[in-house]
């Protein structure tokens, strides 16, 4: 029997996930405050819905891990949370709109795992369904925004729009069911650069001129307003650009900082308006951390019943988390904050210990029955910040020997005077 | 196609995962205090692993989800979170002693839906590897003790020895072969009865004078020290009463208020000492809402390294969420506390949105662009608790008409004010 986790998965000790829970519940506290409420669904679902023509399509179904139940129904696992939501939204044809929901979950896709790509990943997916308004979009933008503020990074926020990159092709006199194709090429514009990109559209037979006046158009330069200018000459009366410049309004009202960029493409086919996504600014993570936006046609054409306005957003919680930790310094291995050594009276030890969990301080007690240096060795390994020696002498004066692990510091205290020091950092 | 979730497994909206949540996180928080540090393994395990003699059982194993990934590795849904803990023990031989986890995850059984089992559950484990000390065993009667106090239930921890148990069957005679047999028995008395027990047990041709002997023993009646006492003589030199008698001397430093009793089984063959649970006194969940005890040869055997000291405890979150939801009242369908209702001003509401936001605030903006009447209703039905409106009158006066959806009163406030009155409650 081989000892591992399977391809493409990974287990996350105490250090990883310490910082994985502090993205996840920094993530869900800023969800919170835009009115989104946690939701969450099965990970196993019917094979025929995440089959259904109106899902994931034919390139993310060949990577679903299929599985049957005792009963030989066909299941698979989700590959995202969308088509869950998309399910949950069509069972209940009654539900108060708007529906906000978050949902952090796992998914799986059963892909190659080479460029860092997972088998199990997680995903954190904010959608607002029922609202046709493009204040719903925009208010997405603030979330992320202010998302990243909240974990310290510096993101660029970029807002485009699928319909009006459908206008530029239609401008460029590219062939209207070539578009799409069309549109997935710049996507990859990031990756493969400019001449990436041509060679890409040479390949797919767009003319010369067209793809130079589509270079053009998408490169375009300046502030949100200069490039707002140039394309309303470009593309005249592009209902696209009327949407880019109404979200930018309500935007710049929610105080946020958003790049109006043409270049933006966003591969899913399904996004019918809006797309927005969050570029790190600095750091090795130079990847897109967060992205979504406006697919109206998706959940109505999934259910049979006409369009159902919907607009959402997902975090990547793994790029998220190697950002994070680029930065960040030692890992602590623990959530202890407290290492209490019994010198031979573990009975009030125990006792002092249960009141310091009472006030809030997470404290380990000695289970090993170690002595002093070894357990100091311990807390060091850990990176327990304090250790607190309880022997008679100290319980004579009702008190403990408490020991910073990092200035090295001993001092004699009460319980709350450590719980004070303790708590302060 | 057909619109459902797989069989045996749930949708939890909204008002369901709020609650959810709040216990897990309560039990997160109560984890933290004992010094049990965040972990997590992959939903996929290979199914190898899953399927080594020393990990669930055949029982178990019956009811595994099987899969393949692309390379034809055969894998499977892991059905608990220990076989998980086992492999990620054994592959970090050097790992500093004890191991303090808590992981709080989704295990699958492929097993009959009746009786209110379902295919995908939650589990929370706490277990602490490497410390043999009976002071560990204790610490997790004294975190289930205070997790059920936070989250307002009133639990009985129950404790016995399952070296106890066998000593108790070979002094009713009882062939050492079957004595596990037996003890699986004892296992189902809150759910049989002592004449149910007694019939399974001569169906296991068990003889009548052992079987009497047996159920008087386990019947021991009293406060723990006069069980111990009557144990003492039907049991004369049991190592088991010892450690019952060691772990309720340290539970009881902890303040810990623990029963001893003779009956408590749990079904698991691999426990080697210490078994415990928690039921709830009242309410119609009658049943154990967490369990566990010590098992010292299972991740050794696992892993082929001889004794690696464990003892865990487990929670059943789905239990203690029916357990919660029968005491409450209405529950909030949405996280949102505030819903703001624009009268025209759009771009000034909504820079005061962003600003309750940033003092903490949950606030929705109307979405839907519908009228003071509609906005209630959905309030209302939602169980939003504030409602404010801003018009020109109320921005003229640097304020907004907040109505509390609970009293019906409104005031006109400034943002200041509001985020006073809402964060109160």
């Amino acid at each position: 029997m081989e000892l591992k986790a399977p391809k493409g998965t990974r287990d996350f000790p105490p250090e990883e996930k310490i910082v994985r829970d502090r993205i996840a519940d920094a993530l869900k506290e800023v969800f919170g405050l835009y009115g989104f409420s946690p939701f969450e669904t099965p990970v196993i679902e019917l094979y025929d819905v995440l089959a259904s023509k109106y899902a994931g399509g034919a390139e993310i179904l060949k990577e679903t891990f299929r599985l049957q139940d005792q009963g030989q129904r066909e299941l698979g696992l989700r590959y995202d949370l969308t088509v869950p939501l998309a399910r949950y939204v069509a069972m209940n044809p009654r539900m108060k709109m708007p529906f906000k929901r978050y949902h952090v979950g796992d998914v799986f896709r059963d892909g190659p795992v080479n460029l860092g790509r997972y088998r199990q990943f997680t995903q954190c997916d904010v959608d607002t369904i029922g609202a046709s308004s493009l204040k719903a979009d925009a208010e997405l933008l603030a979330l992320a925004q202010r998302a990243f503020r909240k974990l310290g990074l510096d993101g660029t926020v970029r807002v485009n729009n699928r319909k009006l990159l459908k206008e530029v092709t239609d401008a460029c006199g590219i062939p209207a069911e070539k578009s799409d194709d069309v549109i997935l090429s710049l996507d990859k514009l990031d990756k493969v650069g400019r001449e990436g990109v041509e060679k890409e559209l040479k390949g797919k037979s767009i003319g010369g001129d067209s793809i130079g006046k589509l270079l053009s158009i998408i490169g375009a330069k300046g502030n949100n307003a200069e490039k707002i200018t140039r394309l309303k000459k470009d593309v005249p009366g592009s209902v696209g650009l009327g949407e880019v410049e109404e979200v930018l309004g309500y935007a710049g009202g929610l105080g946020v900082d958003a790049v109006f960029d043409v270049s933006l493409a966003r591969g899913l086919s399904y996004y019918t308006g809006t797309i927005m996504e969050v570029v790190l600014k600095s750091g090795k993570v130079r990847s897109s951390v967060c992205g979504g936006g406006r697919y109206d046609r998706m959940i109505g054409d999934f259910i049979g019943r006409g369009n159902v306005p919907a607009v959402g957003i997902s975090f990547g919680l793994d790029r998220i988390y190697d950002a994070l930790v680029e930065k960040e310094e030692a890992r602590a291995k623990t959530v202890t904050q407290l290492l209490i050594v019994p010198l031979g009276e573990y009975g009030k030890a125990a006792r002092i210990t249960e009141e310091l969990r009472s006030d809030g301080v997470r404290v380990e007690i000695d289970l090993m029955e170690r002595g002093p240096s070894k357990s100091l060795q311990y807390a060091d390994s850990l990176g327990i910040p304090f250790v607190a020696f309880i022997g008679e002498d100290e319980l004579k004066q009702g008190r403990m020997k408490l020991k910073s692990m990092k200035t090295g510091k001993e001092t004699l205290c009460t319980v709350k005077e450590a719980t004070a020091v303790i708590l302060d950092g």
